[in-house]
């Protein structure tokens, strides 16, 4: 989407086509820079440190990743230890899994001189496909933006409610929640977006916000309190979030604070949507609370926060009590009830297991 | 309670028996100091910039105030045009406009020459009341506690969140929905307080950690998105919080972000509980969805955030992206349904308006 007026993707291979370039994330929204990935430590270093994130750039990051291990080896024992070494980065991301899985299997049977050529063939081609999956969900979703516009009077907003960042800079481009939001916009619908701040990590106020204010989008950013306060005041018309992992039944693994999103609209009567490409489910699991394990970051992210004093440095600042103890779950998990649909690339699907199995037979028969 | 080991209570008169002293709160954490209240006008400045917090406290504030007030000038004038400044400061704060009623109302019968010790005499008396009633709200709220504690093994800790400060340094001593946690704790029952960061002001964070540290109450800051994680995963026995203004239906007007956790707490089938002395009842209301204003406070709360540096300065940070859009309402109205009882200096009662008017039948004949 747009910077500065200038169209960007989160990442794509430099002039030479061999080095990888990413926007460095960790600096939002102050400062906006892209960094040059040469190795694979470099690629599994930018996910570890979360210079990309998001499902799906973890996914295309792994698999450039991969290209990169194999420009400087390309036997089987570099294959595999890249494999390794990029899975380890992130436990919960399914996408990561999905993208790695599917570059090693292709490139086991590929010659050993042809292997750098055709990984960074399939990393180009994770990087393309996943942006062909975000415009159809852009393009489900808008339809269901569009019916709400329809109720409303001439020129009046449709407002909604978004958690985290899945937005274009969680992808390559368009984002997965996002998607609607942007299609509806260009196509002259107007909306309106409340921007979670998404605590922690307040991926809410530095990426979401600034993505959306980059392109134009109106949006206002509110603390992750204040959500259930606007559905009850009739300010919130939907809400459409992204998921990390979703079960075969429609559970949602999603950033922290999500499923207290999903009560209040559920509570207040307001459709709840989930937007995610088919590689975020994973197949396997069908119970989400009992058989997602939750990621459990640094206290630091919670005690300590960083931002931009007035005299323009940026500065990290301890925001909690002295010898306090601090605890950091990442994710939590919204039942399947309490989500009105999934927004998928072939359409918008019931939360349930029997209506997911409709929409994706080649996915579960893949991964049986 | 207790701060370095010493007992403090948050309001009290200096030594000379006329300037008032405070714990300032707005340099919490990080700063512990005590300011002096010469006149009205510094009374009206602490209520309205936060140095003093919470409901009881600034009914107590308040009457001091108006002592202040009368101090400078006895005059009826004087005494109308101290309520009206002092009234004004917090549109929320039914203690506010109760305890200011009170003095006003009794110091209109008494001579303009005894009516600096009268009022001296009545603000002490609203904070010794004040105390009682946080005792008795701990005694009845003790009790829950302890039923939890008989239903687990010997030495495992009764889980308590709670949500924003209605501890100590919201009232005079002991806090409301802190109470029953400090007398449990004292009293020898093992319990361990999850502590919502609470954004925009973070005073889960920067007050009640501080709090229930200097006393000695095991506890852990989260942020206030992951509160329905912890209960969806059995991890909190109770909730607990306070409340400004509570109507006679029992809808509960509280800090942004405790309607999202009441639905959670309802979801898991976990105990909500509202600690409040009875003045946070208005009996004017029985719709708080629709009768209770709620307060928008400034952008810069949320777009940005004062901590300390690792060099130990004092910085305030942008935490926003540039541009955006800021909305920050301060409270919500938590249905009475989603309420499982209150717990107030005469016993818990149901939050309904046929309990809470047997219980307080004086009450709502004096509002009549």
């Amino acid at each position: 989407m747009n910077v500065n007026g200038q169209r960007y993707r989160t990442i794509w291979t430099a002039d030479t086509g061999q080095d990888v370039e990413i926007i460095d994330q960790t600096r939002f929204p102050h400062v906006f820079t892209t960094t040059t990935l040469k190795t694979v430590e470099d690629a599994a270093h930018a996910i570890r440190v979360m210079q990309v994130r998001g499902a799906p750039l973890i996914g295309a990051t792994a698999a450039y990743g991969v290209a990169l291990a194999m420009r400087a080896d390309t036997s089987d024992d570099a294959l595999m230890s890249a494999y390794s070494l990029l899975l380890a980065t992130r436990p919960t991301a399914v996408n990561l899994r999905w993208a790695l899985d599917r570059v090693r299997k292709a490139l086991l049977t590929v010659d050993e001189k042809d292997r750098v050529a055709a990984a960074y063939k399939l990393a180009s081609d994770v990087c393309d496909e996943d942006i062909a999956i975000n415009m159809a969900i852009g393009l489900h979703g808008s339809e269901i933006i569009a019916n709400i516009a329809r109720t409303k009077k001439p020129g009046e907003k449709v407002n909604i409610l978004t958690h985290c960042n899945a937005g274009w800079l969680a992808t390559v481009d368009w984002g997965t929640a996002t998607a609607p939001i942007y299609m509806s916009h260009d196509g002259g619908i107007p909306v309106h977006v409340w921007v979670d701040e998404t605590r922690p990590r307040n991926q809410g106020a530095f990426l979401t916000a600034w993505e959306l204010g980059h392109h134009g989008v109106p949006h206002t950013v509110i603390v992750d309190n204040a959500g259930g306060h606007l559905m009850q005041r009739g300010e919130v018309d939907m809400v459409i979030v992204g998921t990390d992992r979703t079960t075969a039944s429609g559970d949602v693994c999603n950033k922290i604070g999500t499923y207290l999103k999903a009560l209040a609209a559920r509570d207040c009567g307001i459709p709840f949507y989930v937007a995610l490409p088919s590689p975020t489910i994973d197949f396997t699991l069908t119970d989400g609370l009992n058989e997602i394990p939750i990621e459990e970051r640094s206290g630091a992210e919670v005690s300590s926060l960083t931002g931009r004093t007035k005299s323009g440095s940026i500065e990290t600042v301890d925001i909690v009590a002295d010898g306090s103890n601090v605890a950091n779950p990442a994710f939590d998990v919204t039942p399947a009830r309490l989500v009105t649909g999934l927004i998928t690339e072939r359409g918008v699907v019931d939360a349930s297991q029997q209506a997911i199995a409709k929409a994706f037979p080649d996915r579960i028969s893949a991964s049986a």
